[in-house]
């Protein structure tokens, strides 16, 4: 069984730090497999990563290690850790880039990477993706223990804080996270927090507009109209059928959104 | 022999949509080889992916498998396929996507996905790529045969009206079908319309512009010039040696195009 | 183990050009692994891919295959080739593609491609890479000789104008490369011209403004501030911490750049 790695990087597509960082993988594991999750995190974006690790670390197969290398901090004190939870594995930088997916898990084995041994031998400033944590991800791959790349200690990883929606009152109050490439408002808004038989009554406000009741799917509303409805990931998504909502209302993230209008919310 | 699965998709890169789908089939199959065709088909654009499907499909490997997820219609009741023709597999909406390469292809077998046995346990409304199209491919990339995922039956394929060249008495009448990423400008002119022997002497029109002779490269004319030839689909493409057509004619997708000028067209 | 096959191209991520040579690939070696360096090579632009190809060589495992196709004279009389030099193969156009990865390896072997046998059968005027090249690196990686796919001579590879910094008198003279997607200006001064004791004293000096000193890494100076530093290419590198030098030094490549202001410079 060849191993995955998985890859989630600010690096973009056009340069070749990526691909260094493959070559590296490789001269050391020819057999992993290695998977791009995307090289387009906004730069240093710690935020957005620890997103998208929270979406996909749990359907790649058991032994999965996923690199993330989101990293303003190259070059600082900083730690680089590896974390073993709940079966899943993870090489970055502790610098909340992991603390979505461990808030849902149990806590779990934390490693801070010490053992230059599994390093490059020239480790750069400023490159530390290539230099220490690829290696350390291959040398894993190849059944090491997770011990073996440093010391165990007892500090928990670094938390940023969450973006938590809120009931007050009869209302939630609650957060545009980011837009995605269609154009879709991805929301804080967990599925939880709307009953599915209250779903049809509510009234969802950002922007100044309003939207009754929330669906589950897209083509709930005629083409180009827009819709409120709970998206893949479980959360409450605001999208146009067939449009950007993005454009549609100007939003891209950061903006307030409301949930209003019905006794059983709140 | 690991089996190859590749994906075609309008989810970007910014996103972890297709990466979801790439862990979902990799627990399921971890032998699977994974090969990104796109995933910048413009968002819903289900004509441009039928012509990308079109473009990659014979050159892969026999029992390659291509995942299409250009899904403007999820949540619908649009149907999921799973299709073999020519010894072509293909996973994808039934929304016209395979329309442009079942259009070269005899009748295969057509099987609507209908078993929720190879689906993920919770399908959500919004992302059938991974809750269902992924699975799906995976399953059937472990050796399964196509009958085990639905039921057969006689209906074909929905069919997108195809946009043809049309011989006009001494004309040739066609379209800009889009611009690549070099500013070529792709046409739906076959080169089976356009006789070898008469490609020096035709005369292309197109915004105002003219082209003399269909040459067969691109260094056939200087740096900076407009130059009309066959490119490596077999179509008709108007270029700018080193530079981009789409800019110099302000050109990407739905224009007419005209090929003139000689008794031997039409 | 399964070999490598890297792949670096100007296609753009939108077409199916970079897919169609990988379904090439896998048709002739289904085991090949394929590693995606970049397709966002600036359409055409041998200079950039020099570059990439120079950076990425040596990190791959030995075996390692890189086919370069950035080929603005597909269809003129220039050679294809197969190289061989210090362990590191490469298939690409004779443009001057690998003329930075062989200016500091020893001579190799170099084999002009010219036997038709492990071609395509049609060879397009427009596609090289899909017809030609993607063949030969796919044959080439299930064992076969070099010599197999042409024959040697004594030319030389084509060579592109190296851009080199110049110490002039007392001062350093060099150039921004490109920008990376960082923002972070990439020259082409050389860490060995700037010894490690003399970098704190240096001055640097680009589109008007000063910077004090070369650190070893971005955080060396406050968030939002210029630094200059060795990057992890071993060149000097001008960044923004937690920002885009580019953007605020509207720089993205060709412009001057000078150290000045030490006795040891020089």
């Amino acid at each position: 069984m060849n191993p995955v790695i998985t890859l989630t990087t600010d690096f973009g597509s056009k340069d070749s730090y990526a691909a260094q960082m493959k070559g590296v993988i490789l001269a050391i594991n020819p057999r992993a497999a290695l998977v791009d999750v995307t090289h387009d995190i906004p730069p240093q974006n710690v935020r957005r990563a620890a997103a998208i690790v929270d979406e996909i670390a749990g359907v790649f197969p058991a032994g999965t290690i996923h690199l993330v290398v989101v990293d303003p901090g190259v070059g600082t004190d900083r730690d680089l850790v590896g974390v073993e939870m709940a079966g899943l594995r993870f090489v970055a930088p502790d610098n909340g880039v992991l603390s979505s997916v461990a808030r849902r898990c149990p806590p779990g084995r934390i490693v801070r990477l010490s053992n230059r041994k599994f390093w490059r031998p020239d480790v750069s400033h400023t490159f530390h993706g290539r230099d220490i944590m690829a290696p350390v991800a291959a040398h894993w791959s190849l059944g090491l223990d997770l011990g073996e790349f440093g010391g165990a200690d007892s500090r928990p990883l670094v938390a940023l804080p969450e973006s938590v929606a809120r009931r007050e009152g009869g209302r939630i109050a609650g957060e545009v996270l980011w837009a995605d490439a269609f154009g879709n408002l991805i929301t804080n808004i967990d599925e939880s927090l709307l009953p599915a038989e209250h779903r049809p009554n509510v009234k969802v406000r950002l922007g100044g507009g309003l939207i009754h009741g929330v669906e589950s799917c897209y083509a709930a509303r005629e083409a180009g109209e827009l819709v409120a409805l709970i998206g893949s990931s479980g959360r409450l998504e605001i999208a146009v059928n067939q449009g950007s909502a993005s454009r549609r209302l100007k939003m891209s993230g950061g903006e307030p959104i409301e949930i209003i209008g019905h006794a059983g919310v709140g």
